[in-house]
């Protein structure tokens, strides 16, 4: 199995394609790539030649072609099947975010404890949280983010896996625990702006001195 | 400098500490520490020996003086000043975000191209886009996050760095450029969602065969 930073890359190299070809482009080379993805020319076709993407050194690589080979590897060339645990200001974005369903990620529903969510919800449905168990059964989702509170996420975590929940994105500011044949990311927007600060304010400081 | 994954690291563990602060708990192991953060104990007792945290090995360290001192090391001792620049669903999710205010991290304005969301703006006020320069030069602003969609990006990313923004974090789905003397973190939800669905259908895949 290959590691994250590799298909992080390949994300970024379908992205940089996805743009590209908004501005009409129908090839592009590996020191594009490179560019856009913030690595080296090296490094692409080392990724590409690991997944067998191949492209002729004059021509470069077709654009459409290897969007097409990237969803293949990707696992875009299916729509692939999300729940969305916790409808505060986090999750409503999400529900509502149309990146992901032009990306073949498609959020069947949401859930919560709270029913004056239920009640308003518009467009994609918002459950009761005491639903999701059946509800992840019957439709066969794999996927599911989670943006409860901090204090909630354990539990839900455990609910959605016991529900057959294989990967989970985490956006409760609390580090959920790896568990076996399950694949668990923690986002913590706090800590990401945390880290920008102690760089810039470091970096200042630096300057000064 | 640290590097980033030392200062995730506090981060986290400064998150741990106040989830055992909300619990009650006045003191904690290096090992408990460990547990929350997905590392090892030795590994946050060196993070803490670099940063000349000191415990004593039978009383453990004290919850409250721990964060004060980690606080004091991520720039939480005073408040950290942000815009956001784009008001779609990510972009007005962060606007309204509970656990930035709680972190010393404040968001003055938003700011978005379309009038109909100057309008409507309650709480923290959202303005013309064209008023950010002035804006973030009035108010010393260091810290803004881009939610605006791709393609305007890269120019919305120049225009905050002409203006003397010096961190960014951009949810952009498109990789910003690196600036010197600038620090750019990307985060693409599409790029963690597809992350997550590689693995677990090559761990099904693995599975059956």
């Amino acid at each position: 199995m290959h590691n994250k930073s590799c298909i992080m890359r390949l994300s970024r190299y379908r992205n940089a394609l996805i743009n590209l070809k908004l501005l009409n482009f129908n090839r592009v080379f590996s020191d594009n790539l490179a560019d856009a993805a913030g690595v080296t020319s090296t490094q692409v076709r080392k990724d590409f030649s690991i997944f067998g993407l191949a492209g002729n050194r004059r021509g470069g690589y077709l654009v459409d072609d290897l969007i097409a080979e990237l969803d293949k590897i990707l696992g875009k060339d299916k729509v692939q099947k999300f729940i969305v645990a916790g409808i505060g200001n986090i999750g409503r974005a999400l529900l509502n975010y149309a990146g992901f369903e032009k990306n073949g990620i498609k959020i069947l529903a949401g859930f919560d404890v709270d029913p004056a969510k239920h009640a308003a919800s518009t467009g994609i449905p918002i459950l009761a949280m005491d639903k999701v168990k059946d509800f992840i059964a019957q439709n066969h989702v794999k996927f599911a983010i989670i943006c409860v509170p901090s204090l909630a996420a354990p539990q839900v975590a455990d609910i959605l896996l016991s529900a057959g929940i294989k990967g989970i994105l985490n956006f409760a500011p609390i580090r959920l625990k790896e568990h076996e044949g399950c694949m668990i990311e923690n986002i913590n927007l706090v800590t990401e702006l945390e880290n920008i600060i102690y760089f810039v304010n470091t970096m200042e400081k630096t300057e000064k001195a």
